[in-house]
């Protein structure tokens, strides 16, 4: 507890990339967490973060994190509370490390999604997940743990697809149209994308279509039974600067119809909504009239990123239900994920702090 | 027969706008015709075509052209093949009433297209529906004709599940990502493509699903039977200049393997490659081998816009197969799609120049 | 003078259009004024400003603007300070018939920026010029009154060459990188502008040439006498969303050095700093120290799109000095410009409310 | 001399990279030329030519380069005449050890331009610079020698002075929009560029400044005497694929009109149009009448993307004349110039082939 703000102190993984960089935003004007200490790779430890980091986001770093000094990623030092924005290959090593030492790794990494003792966790749609942090305590005994959340492709159709599990999903066929800020900094190269689509993005596809499995699957015995439903997706990266826009095509067991789906989709709450948790959106899922909607420019800042917006639900001649969705891809689909984990988590009293 | 080079003089109704100076450029250096009768509206009549046109297709307009005289878009005159490059409210009423009057009109409207006696045609894939035009001169009483090509994205997919109908087609879901060129001049505003993706194109989508079936449909007692396959279609708007490209999943009867798919289309060659058409790409089909291909900046302009390019052919695990596919939609998804049609009447006989 | 809210009463001219939604955008939020009286073109009028006016910012229209019964543009009716976002047609006709009627016009149209009685008002650079209106009222005989903000592109080399005179400014030579979003809506075509750059935007070069003497000009004997500079301008729209980018030459007689000019450009405040308008950005001038900045995509919302960013002031081996300068196009380059011309009427008690 | 073709062997030095690639394509099809022998960096060696290069061009690579292995960048090795695609940290050393070696190195390179002894060549312009080269071999003992040719960025603006050196040019303010092709591959991170302009490219300015004096030069008792003309850069980096747009205030010692200026620029030929070299432009610049051209869309593959496009001629108020020209700069700004440069010491037999 930091004693002045009576915020929480947390750390950042990994803070000067991409990712570290939208938590240090998100959690800038954080009512809960203040992100006092930010760690880096070793060329950038001791380092005011303004000079380790350039600044990719608009305007300036928040001045409380500009003139912090950077950490080196130590594990046993730092906050309980540890947000992780490092690579897979880092996060592979550093993030056991540090739930060893009894950190709590709130993860955006893709590390260790899908082993079977972490939660991959969207709180609107599969908080019961959490229970696997007994589980993983207990087998890895680790003082603290891992919890991660999905890949920005993936959340989008996740938050899509789990209030209609109701309908009994069987197929899902997904086309994504992926923001260059989904490939970080400096990612794709202007002249694969200026007037250009890129029809694949590596090893997304895959992530799409088991990670959706894992988080819409049950909680049964202490282990998460992947749902059945088969997805196939489709990925291109297309020269958009922030929003991944996703057509769906679903199958059900039911056959819901077009109003029904909507009302399911307007109607759905989660957890995050109940407690009231400071980043979630009022509603998860916004259903736009307009015919020619969600669009990124247009509807990807909805509840500062944190919302889903959803457009042109109508029936699919060939599965049942076909409709577009649209979430931000650093944002609900990265540091903001983190942060309403980390939120659930503390609400959940899952993590103690002092 | 123009005398002094030995072209067929042919002539184009609406060649000022952006589809009409397609032809414009096609036919300035083509074996067989020559645009010798450019007509448009009557705003433009009596103009020189270098006024009447802000030529947009990159340098300036062929010479030949540019100084011609625009004419009205008046039945009767002019040579007897018409290319119609009208939007689809001044086709209505024109387009019948030059084959009326004796002209064989090779439209790109969508006007006739679903006409139960107007051939939508695709030389590689249904160059037997031209017997359709028997029995619509019977029917209407024409000495002329009206033949059609598919919508820009319909052409895209009916290119790649014409070699495939051997493997039992059952159903596809499409997903396109268009360019702005498919919309014409002024067409899409820069606000709402810039950074952005619409995901939705008016009517486009009833095209894709009706065109297809009716293309791949088979010709019996002088009509055609649309193919039995279900379309569903996803259509987006994305920043890209030329080419449309396409996500396609598809269910078969039986299960044909990715390599079975890649040789069928490999393989394929039309009517337009055995009569060796001036405008026929040598093999309609390339499948590429890179995992990140096709993309439209690198592959549009393959065999001069009229080849189609196919890459990440592999199991679809929701229906059989998944693929993406490129096709350039100003030429070989509108004016070189009517030229090629031309060019295949020409060579079938069908119409007989003097 | 509206009871419930403490807010003062204010209409909207043009309230469909682009600009018209940036006034209902930036006043549904503003503690002085509450636009009640939203009205536009015949065609809008009776219709719920919802129906009326295609939303184009992002989002949602504000809930209390979407509600409204759009009016029509009848002097007379609607509150006594009127925002003007007609374009130049409309406005020559509509605004003096407002101002005759008593409204006091706080316009964004070229209509009358030139004309010598008509304040062409930049608050930070010239709120003398404000004295025009007695002259104005005096000579025209209305009660009310016409106040122009400059065009969009103007506004960023006005902003910066203001504080600039104090060392004598002698000539400028500017070339713009303009957004799309300065042209309104449907305005640039995307086939002219995705991966493209269009080097004319017509009539804007004599505008920033003319009106910029203006801006800079001195108050005496109730008459602007333009300042003597010569101003050259290169203007060129580029595939921008938000934001006009200028690079400037400027000689002067006296040769200040580049630090200097940053001195002066960051130490300016002007009448709206000192009056704490609501509009006002806290600093009109923000000079950046990264060596590649300022760029629209960072910097364009820099206090909420009213402050103009400055980088890479060094000496120009021409002239005397170089430098890049940058502002919000559609927010201090129009609906912005004008709220704020209005926040200092108001303060400055030369329009009374009741 | 290849016995087969009557083509000239030549070699490539840096041949799998983006400026490498445009040698290869450029050199498939030429008359003269043959590029026989590729060579790279110790990474490439030894594999064949499509493995090592990633082909970014369009397309795949020529078939006869795809199938070529690649060599090291061995001096003495390889052909006489070798082009080189170098970056300039590796041309610094290699390109003088291949000229000691009695090789004639064509380089794109900026390492060795502004040296004194080495030509920094446009044939059109200052074809009596290639004289320095009995200067270079006799001062460095080199068998063979350094051609340059210029920047990007300074060949648009030196293509347009040259010919206006007539009237006296006294000064030049250039600002320019530059294509993302400019820097290579990877290049400009896209979430740099996408609906963005950066206001700087790191380098640029300063050449623009000093090679276009050096070109403009005066060839006298052996060496150049740079022209006394002072320019001013503002260096841009454009969301644009090919094509550099230039604006130029120019100012003279007489006072041209914009006809007079127009006519010294559309009648301009030079050596290369004299001696009709196989890439040598008809015309070497263009005037275009409407206003708002040139545009990089429209006007940049101009005589294959080696010409140069010019319009709005106009009055400047501050120094005597502005306009706007655009050059293609892969190609006439990189590898097309060398290219060029090549076609002008083989005809003017500066260099010897068996």
């Amino acid at each position: 507890m930091n004693d002045r703000t009576g915020r929480i102190d947390v750390g950042i993984l990994g803070a000067t990339g991409t990712v570290g960089q939208q938590f240090v935003r998100l959690l800038a004007a954080h009512p809960w967490f203040r992100a006092s200490w930010l760690a880096a790779s070793e060329r950038s430890e001791g380092k005011r973060y303004s000079e380790a980091a350039t600044w990719r986001l608009g305007g300036q770093a928040p001045a409380d994190a500009a003139g912090a000094v950077v950490q080196a990623c130590q594990p046993g030092r730092g906050p309980r509370l540890v947000f992780s924005a490092l690579d897979a290959s880092a996060a592979a090593d550093v993030e056991p490390a540090f739930a060893k030492a009894g950190h709590v790794v709130v993860s955006n990494a893709r590390s260790f999604r899908m082993q079977p003792d972490v939660p991959l966790l969207i709180p609107e749609i599969n908080p019961e997940h959490l229970a696997l942090i007994t589980r993983q305590r207990r087998e890895r005994g680790w003082a603290g743990a891992i919890v991660t959340n999905p890949n920005c492709a993936t959340v989008v159709a996740a938050m899509v697809l789990g209030p209609l599990r109701t309908f009994g999903i069987r197929s899902v066929i997904v086309t994504t149209m992926q923001a260059v800020s989904g490939a970080g900094y400096p990612g794709v190269p202007s002249l694969d994308i200026v007037s250009n689509v890129i029809p694949r993005i590596s090893g997304e596809e895959e992530k799409i279509e088991s990670e959706t499995q894992k988080i819409l699957g049950s909680m049964t015995d202490g282990a998460v039974t992947p749902h059945a439903m088969v997805v196939s997706a489709h990925t291109n990266r297309v020269p958009v600067i922030d929003g991944h826009t996703e057509t769906l095509s679903i199958g059900f067991d039911e056959r819901p119809s077009p109003s029904a789906i909507r009302k399911a989709l307007e109607e759905f709450r989660g957890r995050p909504q109940t407690l009231s948790l400071p980043s979630a959106p009022p509603q998860p899922i916004v259903c736009l009239d307009a015919d020619d909607r969600p669009q990124p420019r247009l509807d990807v800042d909805l509840d500062h990123g944190m919302g889903v917006t959803v457009g042109r639900i109508r029936n699919c001649p060939v599965l049942h239900t076909k409709l577009v969705a649209l979430g931000h891809n650093t944002i609900r689909g990265a540091a903001g994920a983190a942060v309403l984990n980390a939120e659930l988590l503390a609400s959940e009293r899952i993590i103690e702090f002092d």
